[in-house]
């Protein structure tokens, strides 16, 4: 078989984490928490399945939680969505992704990313016959160049794809970000797509810009969110889509044949505790405001180099006064000598690049957090 | 926005359920379960969440569950499989088709479905820019005419999609089929794609043909389970393939990027009660086939005509005894006047056709199969 996508190999996420295991390393690769989600949120999920609440959920996603969703967006960001016609829930934040690409892009049709990119946008533009231009977003900040947006945009260039805050940098858009985004896309029929699955995670007293905040820009946007991130369930693979009632019917005509539905008692339990507890996720920017600084505080006297990272729960570090080797093999070697496991950054870019940085995931009990600073301190 | 699937509305499933709930009628339209999944399963999942198995599953499914799959398909089919390298979980069989479909099918190709046809097969072709050629099965048994499909192929022909046992007919492949599509495919590439999502819903003591119980079909063949349909869970939305190792590679670059993974704690409850009771789906036969002669008994008496049906959970029934109406107008006017959800058949066609058929799903409590059958026996 003549392969579609001939330059997919394992998930980089994959790869370390059986180099982790083989090697026993502190897991800080792929994004995950190590503790345990809120305890009302996991007993819900035990009542729906015994209630007998196991078979096909709507379409677009349970009733109960699409209003949850709803009231959550309005309250965030001050948009007022239709449950009904501009919600849909899906089976994780990447069948949305998937969705909303493959509804829009067609043969020929340009894409813009902007490197490091996450790993899943490219594939699904691919199959769609469509083609990734990359943008790069430099260090040290990682901010995005419109001017370099402006001079890639043309008459094929059929969406933008917008990640803040931004895995694995940590950047986050700005409101004059969101400005000039709509400026340039003002007068085209050009479609946004945002992954804000990291919405709470914005730290330093800034707060998260959602594409939902700007008008302009949530006329022409899908923008996806993640119940894993932020209920600390990533192996529960719910998330969902806001967008426009036309763009939602078009992302559900692929949703439906796709997937067709996400999981039902996981469903209702989300929305019991969303309802229960509205105050969640306002908690969760202080909480993993102190593993990220916990985790830079124990690294101060390491020989990476970084800053604290703006938002997501990720930590770049750059090792380049440790190795000059890639950071492919500096993240394996992290792995398996030194018992932390890392992910490099330079899978995130399409073209070659020496980026010396490597990505710790700091989702992780602070203990986890300390012992693997110990070992990073020793090199 | 232009749609890249204009003719596709929402599913006749949410239509009719809509309908069914609006007027309160006994809803044998989507096929699911009116009765409880075994609580040795229902228990486990709780058992999981609580345990904390709440985040990412590896990529192609937990290992338990993978182990128990094959497990299970080599003492069902006679069929070594590899847990690691032909077993992939997927959320649902509807993602494991349409991602088989999605690495397989490349603009031009053309793939082979038979009329009726499940409805998602035809978008996942288009949407890879190939062509669904349509063969029609016809009634009253609904069998493959392989003369017309020795017809049909032809350079071009990628796939042929089989579903058996078959929605919404109840038919079921012979071993002389088997042998049929193997002499008409043996000199080609031509790609299997085979929907087994009632394999154990086989009935009057015959047995299910898996193409995996075929060493030249099973070479290059995808083959498709359902959790939801064995273990009376539908909205768990966990389904399996099976593929030669090269296939599997292929179907998980797709997977990888349109879901990624399926719900973790459900995938391990599934594991544990398959291993700790493999009788489950031995007993199901019996089980249904009861059901459907309960159904079918209670019918006796009413105008419409039928034959038991020989597989699945669903009896077509013939109304053209009782109206002229096509079979959208007849399901809708049973539902609405008559207090039983039905669904048309001629949407399963691609061409326009008058057949006067609608299809109940007996999955349902005995007592609510008397109480509909009192109901359409008075028509
Ligand atoms: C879908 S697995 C990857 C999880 C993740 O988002 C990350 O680690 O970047
Ligand atoms: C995915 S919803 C449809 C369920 C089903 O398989 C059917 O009713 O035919």
């Amino acid at each position: 078989i003549n392969s579609k996508l001939p330059t997919v190999g394992t998930t980089i996420f994959t790869v370390i984490g059986a180099l982790a295991n083989r090697h026993q390393a502190i897991n800080l690769g792929q994004g995950f928490p190590d503790f345990s989600a809120p305890q009302a949120l996991l007993e819900r999920v035990d009542y729906h399945v015994r209630q007998g609440h196991n078979q096909y959920a709507p379409m677009g996603g349970v009733a109960s939680l699409r209003e949850a969703i709803a009231a959550k967006v309005e309250q965030s960001y001050g948009r007022a969505v239709s449950a009904e016609q501009e919600v849909t829930v899906t089976p994780g934040a990447t069948e949305a992704l998937y969705c909303a690409i493959t509804a829009c892009v067609r043969p020929g049709d340009e894409v813009i990313v902007f490197d490091p990119a996450y790993d899943s946008y490219e594939p699904a533009i691919e199959l769609s016959g469509g083609r990734a231009v990359h943008l790069p977003l430099l260090p040290p900040d990682f901010a995005i160049d419109w001017q370099r947006v402006r001079d890639a945009i043309n008459p094929r260039t059929r969406m933008i794809i917008l990640n803040s805050p931004h895995n694995p940098t940590g950047a986050t858009l700005s409101a004059a970000d969101l400005d000039s985004l709509a400026e340039l896309v003002r007068e085209s029929d050009i479609l946004l797509l945002s992954d804000e699955v990291y919405e709470h995670l914005v730290y330093d007293g800034k707060t998260h810009q959602s594409l939902l905040q700007h008008d302009e820009l949530a006329a022409r946007a899908f923008v996806v969110f993640s119940f894993g991130k932020t209920y600390h369930v990533t192996g529960w693979k719910t998330g969902y889509c806001i967008a426009p009632a036309p763009l939602t019917a078009e992302l559900r005509k692929v949703h439906q044949y796709v997937t067709f539905v996400a999981v039902t008692p996981i469903q209702l339990a989300l929305a019991d505790f969303m309802t229960s507890c509205p105050e969640h996720h306002q908690q969760l920017a202080a909480f993993y405001q102190h593993k990220r600084d916990l985790f830079c505080e124990q690294m101060a006297p390491s020989r990476f180099q970084f800053s604290p990272t703006q938002g997501t729960f990720f930590q770049l570090m750059d090792y380049s006064e440790i190795s000059d080797q890639d950071d492919l093999s500096m993240a394996e070697w992290l792995t398996r000598e030194r018992g932390v496991a890392a992910i490099p950054v330079s899978v995130f870019y399409k073209e070659p690049t020496t980026v010396r940085y490597v990505r710790f995931c700091f989702a992780k009990e602070d203990e986890t957090l300390t012992q693997a600073a110990e070992l990073l301190c020793k090199i």
